[in-house]
Order: C-alpha cells, then structure tokens, then sequence
C-alpha cells in the first residue's frame, strides 16, 4: 500500500524543521522531500542532528510529492505554490500568502500586491475548528499565524454566541522561536534572556486574520480588536489573554455565569480533538511540543468582563501540527494522526 | 556629624536583602541593623555572599535606629509597625498593611481586621510620584506593591487628565522574584522555567491599591478595573500594558493626538527623577538593578484606544528602591540619593 | 493478544511523570496502575494536565501488573521493591538501591545497611549498552544514575580498550529537573535562574556506580576518578567532559590517532541504538525529551589527553527512557519500542 | 580639580557598554568620549536606554583624553592602539592584542602577524592580583581575558607554591554575554536557551594566555594544560572548575590539607581587594555584576587531586571591571574607586 508522499519546501526555518520531526513519525504519510535553500546537498542530520535518524537529503528543488507544505517567508511562498496548486497538488501553506480573503488587505498589511487574487477564494483559512469540512476539500490550505490560533480559539465561541460586546483587547505573550531563525539583535540570546517587552504597537500583521475570522463570526458587529505581542523570554509557547465586557442581558457576571459559559465553550469544542477547556489558567508548558491548545474562560464580576486565557506551543498548534492536522483532513486521515504526543514536561 | 541609622526587619527575603545592597552604598544613611528569624546569629555574608563586605550580624530584634523598613508579610507587619510608630520612630512598611486607606478592605481583601485602623489615617501612600510631599513629613509610609507601582504610574496621567472612559484593562507580566524566596511548586526551577501563565484572574489583592489610588485620581467616575498578572520566566522585572478607551471629544486617535499624548505624561513625569516617558515600548532589562520606570504610552487608531505600557525592576521601583527613595524625603535628603546606579545590561 | 500491564510507582516525581509520558504512547505494552502518596485518588490529568488523555486515577497502592517502575527515592524504593521481587513479578528499580554489588557500600554512600543483600546478586545494572543480554533475563534490574548514564557511555569504550591512563576527571553540567520536584532553596527558580555552580565537592553518591562499573572494565587498574557535578540553569539536559592522559604507546595525538579512537568508539557502539558517536560537540538541546545520547571523543594534541564529551536529557536517556529500554529487553521487545521519538527542538 | 578624562573605543560591543555602566560612577574620573562605528552619530541614550543619564553622543572619532579603554577586536585593536601609546596616551587595551609576550605567538593563536612587537615589551599584562605593580607604571595594559581571568586566579597558588603537578585540566561553563553583541546562530535565543555545550576542543585562544601566565609561575616544569569552555544558558558569568595531581610530599589529602590549602589561597590573595576565598563552592550569580571573583580550593582525597572552582562575572572581573581596576593603578587611584558595587541578586 502505498501512503502519500510529502513535501516540505524551506525546511531549515524552526517551522520546517517541526514538520519533520512530526512528519518522521506520522504513520499515515511518508515525507520524501525536504528543501532548503542555504542547506542544498548536505544531509538533514547534519543541520539538525536530532532528525539525523530520517536520512534525508536537503535539496535545492522539491521532488515529485502528493502533497506540499510551505515553510518560506511570506510573498516568497505564493510565487513556490501558485505552480504547484495549478498542478493540482495540494498545498499546506504556512506563509501568510493565502489567509486573507481580500486581496486589497495585502498592500495594507504586508506590502505587496498579491499575484493571484483567484486563489484567495479556493484557499482556506487553515483552523480545523472552524473550518473543518471546508478544509477537507480545499485544494490549498492556509494555515493560521501563531497569534491568530491562539486569539481566534480563545474568543470566537464568545464572539459566536453573541454573550461579548465585540470591544476586545488581545494580549498575547510569545516565547522566541515565533520570530524565527533569522539571526536579529532582538533574538540575540544576551538581549532577549531575562527580557520582557511589548511590540509592533501599531499594529501587528496577524491583526488582519484575527479581525477577519472573528469578524465572520459576528458580521452585524464588525470588533474592535486591540491586540498588543509580547516577547517573554522562553523558547516555545504563546500565552493569550483576551478581555471583553460583557453583553447586556447575556450571561450573569457570577458563578453561574462561570458556569454557563465554560458549558458554553465545552460544547463549541465538543467535536475538537485538540482543544481543551480547563477550569484552572493554564500553562504553556504544559503544551510543549504537543498540539493541545488549552483555554480557559472566566469572567470577572467586578467589572463585568470576560477574560479567557489560551495556551498552544506556537511551533506545534501555532504553526507545524495544526498544519499536519490540516493535511490530515485533507488526506482523509484521523485528524489526530501522528499528532497523538503528549507533551514533553517540565 | 552623624548619619540617621536605619534598620531592616526581616532582610532575609529579596525585598529585604535588596535594601541591604543598595542602602550599603547609599552615602546619607548608615545601615546598622537587620533581623531575620531563622537566620539570626548568622553574619549577613554567609547568607548572602555578595553583602560580605557589610559585615552586620542578623540579629533577633532591632537595635536602635532613626528609620525603620518593615519587610515582613502583611498582617505580621503591622505588629512589628505599630510599637515603632508609638515611639516616634520613622517607618517604611514594605507590606501591604498600611496601603489601604479604610479599614473595611483588610477583612475583604487580605482576610484580617485591622489591628490600628486609627494609623491608616496617618499613613501615607509611597507613591512619590503621586503623593510627594506627604511623604515628606509622615510618620509611617506604605510602600506601593511591585503591581501597582507599574500599574498606576502607567495609567495615572491619563486617568487624572480625564482623557480615556476608566474602563481599564491592566495585564502585567512579572518575573519570579516577585513571589519571593518562600519555596513553592509554582516558583520551582523546572516548572516555572520555560513557562508563562496568568493568574488570581479571580482577584489579585493588589487590584484593592490599584483601584484605590486610580479613584482618587477620577473622584467623579469610579474606574472599572480588571487586573490579570501573569509569570514569565524570568528574575526581575515587570512589564505592564494597560488598555482603556479614548474618552469623546479628547484626544484625536491620530498621531497629532499621541504627540499630545506623550507631551500630558512628559508634563505630569515633569518633577519625577526615576520615571522616563519614552517613544518605543520598553525592555524589562533596561531596568535591572535600577530604580527606574519607563513608560511608552501611545494611541491604538483603529480601535481609538489608549495602550500603555511601563517596565520597572520589581525588586527595585516595586519594592527596595522606591522604599528608599521613600526614606529619602522622610528624611530630608535628595530624592534620588543612593539609587543613581544604571541597570545592569544586557 | 494481551499485552503486558504496566505500573509505576510514585508516579508523581518528575521520573514517574516521564514514564507516563512515554508509556502512553508504548505500542507494546498498557499502563495501567499508578501511584503517589500525596496525590492519591486525584486524576493524573489533575496534577499533570498534559497526560490527561491517560484518563488514570493516581492509586494509593499498585493494581495487579506484569511489570513496575518503582520511581521511589533510594531506601523507601528497596522496602517496595523487596515483596514484588519475591512474588515474581518484574521490576526496573529507578532508585539506588540495587545498582552497587557489594552491600558494604550502602552504608559508605548512602548511609543505610542495605535490607536484602541476597538480591544485589540478581539484580543488573542497566545500562543496556553494557548489560544487554543479563537484562533480558534479569528478575530485576537497578536503572543507572543520570550522571553515571552519562559518564560511563563517554567513557567505557576508552577504559575498556585501556588506551587510555585510568587517571580520570569527570565535569558533568545537569539542568535543574535531575534535583527532582521536591522543593528546596537551591532549586528555587530566583536562586537558579542565571547561576551555575559545582556541588558534592566531596564525593557525589553516583561516584560510586561510576566508579564500579568504569573499574569493571579494567579490573587490573582501577581507576582514579574524581566527579564534579554542576547545576546550569536549565530544565533538561546533562553535559559530561571526561578527560584522561593517553596511554603510553597506545593512540597517537594526533588527526591519525583522533580518527582511530573514533573508530573505536563507533565499533563499540556498533548495536547500541541509541548512543551516536558523532564529530562535533553535541548539544544537550538535541537530546530533550529523547532516549539519544551523544558522544564526541577527541584528544588534545598538546598535552597528549582523552577529551570526551557526551549529551543526555537526564529524564529519558538518564532514568525513564532508559528504565523502558531495560523493560523493552526484559519483555522480549525490540530494545527501541516506544523510544522512536525525535527531540523536541528547538 | 580635574579629574582624568576618559574615552571608549567602540562602546558598543557589551565591553564597551558595561565600561560606560561602571564609569558612569565612577567618582576619580569622567567618561568624556564614546566612539562606535554603525552608531556614531546617536546618543548613548537612545542605543542603551539605561545609560541615558550620562547625555553622551557615540562619536566617529576618539576626542582629546587622558586614558582610553579600547573595546575594538582583535587586529583592529592594536591599529588603533599603536598611535596612541606613541602620543603617550595611555591605554588599556581589552582585545587580545598585546597580551602575549612573544610576537610569534600571534601567528599561531591569533592567526596575524603582531604589527608593533616592540609594544610587547612595553605592554604589562593586566592581572592586577600578578602585577599590581607593573600596572602602575605601564602605558599600556593588556586586560585578560575572561577565561583566563578566572583561569589564572583560581590556579596561581597553587601553581606558584608548588604544590600541585602541573597536569592541569580546566573546565570553564560561560554564559552567552562573553560570545559578544555580534549575531551568530549559537547565540541566537532559541538556540543557546535551555542547551548546554561544548567547544574550541581544538584549543581556545585564551589557552595562550593561560599557559603563559601560569608558566611565568612555574618556570621549571612547564605546565600541562588542557581547556575546555563551554556555554551554559545565561547571560553573565564563569564558573572555572581546575583540576590537577597533588605534587607528592607536599599537601596531605585530608581535612588538614584541605586547611592548609585554603590558608595558602588566604595568603596569597591577602592584598587583592576582590578576590574572596571561600568555604563553600561559589555561584556565578553572587559575582553578577560586580567586580568579585571568589575562589573555593579543595582536594578530592580519594584521587589526591586539588580541585578549585572559582566564579566570576564575565563582563565585570573579566572584562570592564578588571579594565577598570587597572586604569585605577595607572591613575594612581585606589584600586576598587568606582568598583565597590555589590552584585545584583537575585
């Protein structure tokens, strides 16, 4: 029997190299190719010793794969699938290239015109607990930025069930790997180390999905999203808060309220293999290397407010595993093929 | 001539044993004695090798001093408070036993009754960027939490200016110290490392401060407060981003209204030697070791939203360093004597 | 078909907690019974929310099993282990209590008389790269320290081919979960963090495994060692430099006689599946949460010594990877079931 | 009065900044120039917002000093340093360029040939606790390196007193500041964090400076030494481990050896103001910051082996601190003016 082959282009970023590591041991799929563009012909064990076991070859061009993840940096990621979704491959894209439905939102967020506005309408926003059955079929999949997973799981049954004024304030704190292999004085380890700090105030890129997916989900109200990252200085994990007042006339503000709105969020994740609604704040820790995205919602009384808290490894749920989630989908796998790790604690 | 002798209660914990280091270099004071309970009999150097060279003994009782800092937990505290302040000698209580100023939010908030509620008239609020020259002449001083002192001198000119709705969010994000040196799984190497989570979502007690000294600054609209603290992994440090609405017809949500912005709080940091208003968000580390609050306070347009954001060292301006800027004009000497060291960076 | 059932006793240490961890995912046996004292009757999802899809109850006393790890610390783990013995059932010994052969040196290093001197006889230390064929019969078997996992594979197949002096210095680098979750000052994260220290001056407890099973492989010397053991501030991960004086007319020093102890090392772990002899200095970072142990054998021209340097995370490869490696051969498995995983890295 | 002006070569690098840090309290002189190439041109402030106090302006060129500290690189450092010396500026040079006696050494180690071998001569190595006096009077001081600061103080008793065969291995574990502010993969945050490792097996640069420096003390037996640092996830500090052979008929292995020995460091280190012998084996973290190296000899009576560790700050002892002190000698000031800072703890 033969499984599908797969694909990674650009597998020397953080991402890339988590697809392989998930890859390596998925049962349901094989991965054959592996490019790299600075890498070319050395041996995937030489750069990352701990996959040395899947004795593959990094190469300058992808070999023929059933289907394709792209790991490479946005606009540099539509010009490798726009061929390759023409060819009738499927595509997990992980660039940023395919999540915005509007092509106008490209000039304003990310500073290119997009090459081929068509396609936003075949792609899919990569979220599984969303988009489930569209995934299945889709051609190409785009898979969410890290913030946006760990925002959108944390608020959209709230934002869906219409108990919040769409007033919300995001505040996410990621560990260092989410900005990447690229060397910048902001990753240097003596600068980050011992380090917190808030960024891109004016407006991070991944607002854009959060307002458009959280928007869906209450188009009478457009939200009024504030969302400020942070950088804490751990390697893996993305912590969100997210605060809401309130709707008039929706759930009490007391422990009842609690209540109706875990049961709420409980059945919105019901048929979600990966999520978790827990009754303590969770921690990131405990989702290290793992997809599990924990939530935990609750509300504050004195104010009237919601506050819920999320947390997802920002290279596994945040970025490879849920793009493995979505190839399983689109192969008609279990979702939770190779995906079944618990994570690795403390 | 003779320098006022001070005393520390309890310097065995981080608050108490960063008064000793840095009152071992302050020029105005001569440090004379400190207590510790479990550690008494012990010269402070083999306790803490780093204050050798102070060659004090931990005693079991104060000798006599001109100035006391209390660093014992609340409800101890105001024990060993109470007979000092009887006897005329000047104290700066580092608890939270004197910060509140109706004795009806001891039993709410900390679970105790108040055994003085007559001195929390007498007390006065170490805040000397908000209560200056009361500090100057009281006979007992509450020291601010680490919290509130990021909290309120972030949100402090904009709430008293009248510019946003008070209808705060803060998220602060604390390094480990902050717990302090009592053992606990949460604050054990290998869970806390590599880990960032929220939490007393429930009601933080430093909320009570925070609300009772934003309120005074807007008698006429009592502010809605939610307060969420988070751990990250690292020593010391705070970062705190608060969030609030722009009040109608106030500032415009454009740049001409962050420059307003900025020029309100340069105004109101006009007099306040260790606070710096600065253009791009702050950096925990640039704190290190320093008594110094930088805060970065700007406009989010689309939502029409303040976001501010203010780094302290928690050890430093949120605790031992704001007591002894406290003592300084207790005792008649320059604001800033004694805590003009840099951070140590990176 | 059934399969073994698995139990652990003392699940709640951070040695137990891997166990679960990697047994939940072990395609060739089922864990089935799990105890702790403190956290008896709570679920294991309760205390470590990553391994709530175990859906196990933390028991007071072990179920009926086919095998158990006892995680107990050294003596109370012996007075477990005695009764299972004797009633046949199969047991990896986590603790110290079986690893050293002669009675005599549980006073000396451990400062108790040992309970059952009988069953050091039939008891094998296991370490598989050594022991492979008296594990697979073994009725119990002593799972080797993580410092002495570490030590020993660096420097077995040197002592043993006895190129070189056995006039040995060991520096070992371990991350703070080897201490252990109970708490205690020198674990606590503000103490920790940012630090690194040497401790056990005086003769480290795992002095004596290494010294035992290093002295086995050259009985006609026994070797001279001194240990020193260090904390760097890191959750996992063990780093070992092992330095000794090249034997008289053995290997040159030089590239020729670099390439041949190679040689030497990757013949004498030609079937360990698990140990990489590899030609550049390993990182602990590639080993985490994984059963790999690096190792990398050089020699200092200059001054004509063995340098060697192995990579192990002290909780897989340095106690519960290893403990089910033993199991694996102790049931008839292949010695790698359920141990395939990649590190997790970055 | 006017105090000695005084200028930074390339205060930009995390030596240029610390000297900055330290000098700006310094009460026996004042920073008056700053030069750094990409920066020239923006304040101090505005690069290193803990330094904004000091309202300097990173300049292109050196202005008109009477001391210079120079932070440059090798190579580029002596280019620099030449024809100062000649205009009898006087100069502590912090790169490697004028610590090595022998022009033929540069070749080797350094890789270039020494542009100015006359200097050589004149250049005092700037170990104050060897050569207190020398310093005083040289024009140009070559400051040690990090390593072997902590190398060479740890070591020189023994060396010197003869008490030890010099089979000597030292182990050093460096946190990442001493890699410097240049980007590079292995100081990238992701990678350094929670990984431990290895390197310069071949034979670090500093081992020149080693050998010539504990050989000046040994003249007759030429020591043997092996080093081997490594990099442990921190951002300041060295911890030093040495190792090495009693001498026979010298000190006995046992408790009253263990004395001896330690009174021997006593005196030796009796006139060296930041050298603290101690009982107990030190932590990196009681040095963070300050100029102190403390020093823990003791012997391992079972091999008959001194083992020493001593722990230093990188940045301060081992780099500007140590620059400092010696610039103190120079000026004929007392050696710790401006250096009397505790360390930062926690």
């Amino acid at each position: 029997m033969n499984k599908p082959k797969i694909g990674i282009i650009n597998t020397t970023g953080y991402t890339g190299v988590e697809l392989a590591r998930l890859l390596s041991r998925h049962p349901g799929v094989t991965l054959t190719s592996v490019t790299g563009r600075s890498s070319a012909g050395k041996s995937l064990g030489e750069v990352f010793p701990h996959l040395a076991d899947l004795k593959l070859t990094i190469e300058p061009c992808l070999s023929e794969v059933d289907l394709v993840f792209s790991a490479m940096p946005h606009q540099e990621s539509a010009r490798e699938v726009i061929p390759l979704v023409d060819r009738g491959i499927k595509v997990v894209d992980i660039s940023a290239d395919f999540r915005l439905r509007d092509a106008d939102d490209y000039p304003t967020w990310y500073g290119f015109c997009h090459p081929a506005p068509q396609l936003l309408k075949q792609a899919v926003y990569g979220l599984p607990e969303l988009y489930h059955h569209q995934i299945a079929t889709a051609p190409l999949v785009a898979n969410p930025g890290c913030y946006p997973t760990g925002a959108i799981l944390a608020l959209a049954p709230a934002v869906k069930a219409g108990i919040i004024e769409p007033e919300i304030v995001i505040d996410s704190k990621s560990g260092l790997s989410g900005a990447g292999r690229s060397l910048s004085l902001h990753t240097h380890y003596a600068e980050a180390n011992e380090d917190t700090s808030a960024y891109a105030l004016g407006g991070h890129r991944h607002l854009a999905e959060i307002i458009q997916e959280l928007g869906q989900l209450c188009p009478d109200k457009p939200p009024k999203i504030t969302f400020v990252p942070h950088l804490v200085p751990m390697t893996r994990g993305i912590l969100t808060t997210g605060y809401a007042p309130l709707a008039e006339g929706g759930l009490p503000a007391n422990q009842k309220g609690i209540k109706e709105l875990c049961q709420l969020y409980q059945d919105f994740y019901r048929d979600a293999p990966f999520v978790r609604v827990v009754e303590t704040p969770p921690h990131t820790k405990h989702t290290w290397g793992a997809n599990t995205c924990f939530i935990h919602p609750t509300i504050d009384p004195r104010t009237r407010r919601l506050v819920v808290v999320s947390a997802i490894d920002n290279l596994v749920k945040g970025a490879a595993g849920q793009a493995i989630q979505n190839m399983n989908l689109m192969l008609g796998l279990a979702e939770k093929t190779g995906l079944e790790v618990a994570a690795v604690y403390p």
